[in-house]
């Protein structure tokens, strides 16, 4: 993690506040934890309503988790980035009530391309599903950053 | 596609009546079209509040669609299956309204694992994400069949 | 498969001049079977110096395969591509001295992205491995492309 | 890192001695440095027989070098383990006579899979490719392991 100036800092306020307006965020429980530049922990309570053929928690609600991690952590740094690839794993199974953290960080960082390895985890810390992700940078600021910071 | 007997019959249509009662499915709005063994397709037309920070569909929505036609492809030979693994590229960004649907078909079957490649497209016929996903499969008949079929 | 004028032809006849020269190819026995604008088919025969732990071929040689096949068709339409990720899944075991084909096709072409599914076979059909691959697109021409073609 | 007890020791010690007999570890000029259960570092120096189409290292030079990675890694713990599934991003290209370190540790262990995070750096720390990679586990003890260790 570098390049904490200031910034980083509105960069990551900035997007704090627009995660905690975004509409799929508010469908579907997600709810951003914490953000640095390159990082960030977004925490889910899967519902009943968000289960698969088997009554335990769906690969997509999982994967949204995930994947706001990751478009909070590749945006982090101001410049607008977007999903080009992601791999998910699956551990274990997840039940519906139980408090899941995606953790993102960043792995690698060129001026075009971003990497960043996710876990989502249980209170217990037992690993549940597991990613590798891939974001292409436009070069061009986040269009939610506030010029007046 | 092969082995359309009987029991291939009974085990899709078990399957998609299982898809129509799911409580994620029904949350999110995806719909089952068509399934047969090892291939199926469904659509989801995403509301305005599936959206990312960027005002286009959330990468979580587009991956709970595919993760449909996933589940329901590696389940209907009627033989339990998860996810392993998932590797989603993401061609191009949807809109809130378009009608998207999911096509999955099987790549390779063993005793133990599945694969398949899945892609989401819009009614132009645009690819709007491509998908490679791994299934283990326990071996157990799927639970929602129904033994009178 | 399009665009399949004078010039696809002439990119397909450079690259493949330019596959039968790589060092890599020649390395590991990679040949070339066919070439056209976003798909081909690469052939391997491992020998007994591929093998891994277990005396089977190693994933690095089959991947070899894979990435061969991936990195001709994605510079087959002309254009400079390099690949950003792929994902492959091991099917089954192969063995030393069995001939194996890679067959890529493309399931999505932008102006600065291409997707392709990736298959290696034995000559039963069995599926040794499949693969989804994600290439970036320079938009310069390759560099062994003749222009007297 | 867990488990190091005398077997792990031994279980180690044992695939250390059949990773420096291994064909295509020999044929590729891969050498593992140090494994421990669950993680080790394994190093190459591309040779100029290891370039693709554009005079860099071909993409399946440096996956041979992560592969070899997470075969030691997942078999580590003395249980016989194979690969089901290896995403890798290729983050900046290598050139022929670099030293390139993979380094491979475990995210997940359950009872029959295993998941890693692989990266790639030169001695610069530079991050050349990363992987995430899945292995089913057999169960049964790794062939190679010296029962009189």
């Amino acid at each position: 993690m570098s390049h904490k100036g200031p910034d980083a800092a509105t960069a990551c306020r900035a997007i704090a506040q627009a995660a905690e307006r975004e509409a799929f965020a508010n469908r579907m429980g997600l709810r951003l934890l914490e953000v640095e530049p390159g990082a960030c922990r977004v925490e889910m309570v899967p519902g009943e309503d968000m289960t698969n053929l088997f009554g335990t928690v769906h690969g997509g609600a999982l994967f949204s988790l995930l994947d706001e991690a990751f478009q909070i952590a590749c945006n982090s740094h101001g410049v607008t980035a977007f999903a080009l690839n992601l791999s998910v794993t699956y551990v274990s199974s997840a039940k519906p009530g139980e408090r899941l953290v995606a953790e993102a960080h960043e792995v690698a960082l060129t001026r075009r391309t971003a990497s960043y390895h996710i876990r989502v985890t249980r209170d217990s810390g037992e690993v549940v599903a597991t990613a590798q992700a891939l974001a292409y940078r436009l070069g061009t600021p986040v269009p939610f950053l506030d010029p007046s910071g």
